[in-house]
């Protein structure tokens, strides 16, 4: 496979530059006419780490690797604008392969309105994904970092938890009490995340002072909030949004499903501090065009309490799962 | 190695944001507030295709790969602004590499005026890295692409060739006519190639129309600056820049040193098309920190044909080497 020529088949599948993008791929570089203030994330997917070829498709591979990164924009309640992608190609991925990734990849951008304006193709061990991504807003201060929680504010989160990580335990279980659809749904959650944009834009215009996205489990992500603001969160567990099927799947596995939903990762869904004055939580949903629920309040202290049934509390050390 | 811990110690690393940056690494994504127009260009560096922890330590090897990036920043005739890093890391490489590799990178990015704002760190199966960069401008046009070489104009190279593709034959040969330091100079050359930034803007201020990084091979990178404006260029093989050394390696290796020159990869030097008119090399150089040699021009027709001494042509199938 010569670079050239698959780097020319790749471009020929893009859209042409539009709109901020002045100079596509194909050029030293990306040519972009900003405006205001940009957002920039980075973001890699390793076959054998984050993905394997025997579960999901090409298509849905490359789909992935550009959620993962376009969900840390939602975070920042950025706009998407400009994808740069690096495609690592394993001797055993031929150029149709490729292709059938960066298909599933160009399907998502056209999906979220994203450019893919430029990338590099090289040859490497193994298949891996290196996607940067840009997003903007009229100004820095529309953007929504990871430390301004107060005390009293209000914890809200996006959609469902903990169907991904029970996905990754079907391969696990046996008898679980699920119809097939249910699990492909399962499985379609830890395969195709949706990046939370509409949402993440939502929940920055109703006044975030602190987002994240959930990629590596409630617990270690609200602590990342808590420690940038010195600040501490309380979660009520029981409060928590457990998505549809993963009951089931922790019963099979002998698992409790709340502690899937507070620590599984891959949920790719936000996580908010907001003041309480005035919340809206039925209109918010609204505009995120997803389920908001408040799960817990930001207190003075530190670190993250997640309360179970009972009153006992989640253990601290299920927190720090790294995909 | 947990993930967290070596992203906190990387950070700790770093300076401050500053300038357009508004938040650093740490939060979901980087702040920027870019003012006028952007050049991104990402680069990967692979162990194994791109270079080889058995030749230079990790500072130049994380060094190179910001410098390769910056190239095609340097290429596009932009100021330099930020990078954003995914580190690979493998089994056999611990912290403490990374953060050598790191480093180097960083001293680097301070002398280039660099700010390294983001990252990603994770496991794989060899060490690479993908450095996305930044460039500036106060508006599109001052950048300089690929495609405007026009019939008529002149064709400048900057520093010398050469020497990045004899160094890599010098593990080959025995028995070259080169003292020690002349040596370890070439060898340089190819481990710790300087990226060309200043002579790229002040290429662009003096009015090239057409620019590109020679990263693989003078005869290559010439054919997209022919085929992007649909001209033909003329190079002069005896006005080759021909680095110190590279006469003494081919030597004893049996080959040819305009060959190696005009189709050795790597070299990072820059290659433009200039008006003729009012065209000043003395001050270019002054300009430009750096030697700029005339060594064609730009005809109607198209394809790229490298003159030897006796009136030969260089084969065209020498061109396409890629690293």
């Amino acid at each position: 496979m010569g670079e050239f020529e698959l780097l020319a088949r790749l471009r020929q599948r893009l859209r042409p530059p539009q709109g901020r993008v002045r100079i596509g791929p194909g050029d030293d570089a990306a040519v972009t006419v900003p405006g205001g203030a940009t957002a920039t994330s980075v973001d890699a997917l390793v076959e054998g780490v984050h993905f394997s070829r025997d579960h999901g498709g090409l298509a849905q591979i490359g789909a992935k690797a550009l959620a993962t990164a376009l969900s840390d924009l939602a975070a920042m309640g950025a706009e998407p604008g400009e994808a740069y992608v690096v495609l690592t190609v394993p001797p055993d991925l031929d150029e149709e392969g490729c292709l059938e990734a960066l298909d599933g990849m160009a399907e998502l951008a056209a999906a979220t309105g994203t450019t893919l304006a430029g990338g590099d193709v090289t040859r490497g061990p193994s298949l891996a994904f290196a996607v940067t991504v840009v997003g903007h807003a009229q100004s820095a201060d529309e953007f929504v970092g990871r430390d301004g929680a107060r005390p009293g504010d209000a914890l809200v989160v996006t959609g469902e938890l903990g169907a991904a990580a029970a996905a990754l335990l079907l391969d696990e279980i046996e008898g679980v009490e699920l119809s097939g659809p249910a699990i492909e749904a399962l499985r379609r959650r830890q395969l195709e995340p949706a990046p939370r944009l509409d949402a993440g834009r939502a929940l920055a215009a109703a006044g975030a002072r602190a987002m994240i996205d959930i990629s590596d489990g409630l617990g270690g992500d609200a602590g990342h909030i808590a420690e940038a603001a010195g600040v501490g969160l309380r979660i009520d567990g029981e409060a928590l949004p457990i998505a549809t099927g993963v009951a089931e799947v922790a019963s099979a596995a002998g698992r409790d499903p709340l502690r899937l939903a507070a620590t599984g990762g891959e949920d790719y869904e936000l996580l908010a501090a907001l003041p309480t004055a005035g919340l809206d939580l039925a209109g918010l949903a609204d505009a995120c065009g997803v389920a908001v629920t408040r799960i817990g309040e930001v207190v003075r202290g530190e670190g993250v309490e997640i309360r179970l049934p009972g009153n006992r509390l989640l253990e601290p050390d299920g927190f720090d799962q790294l995909s």
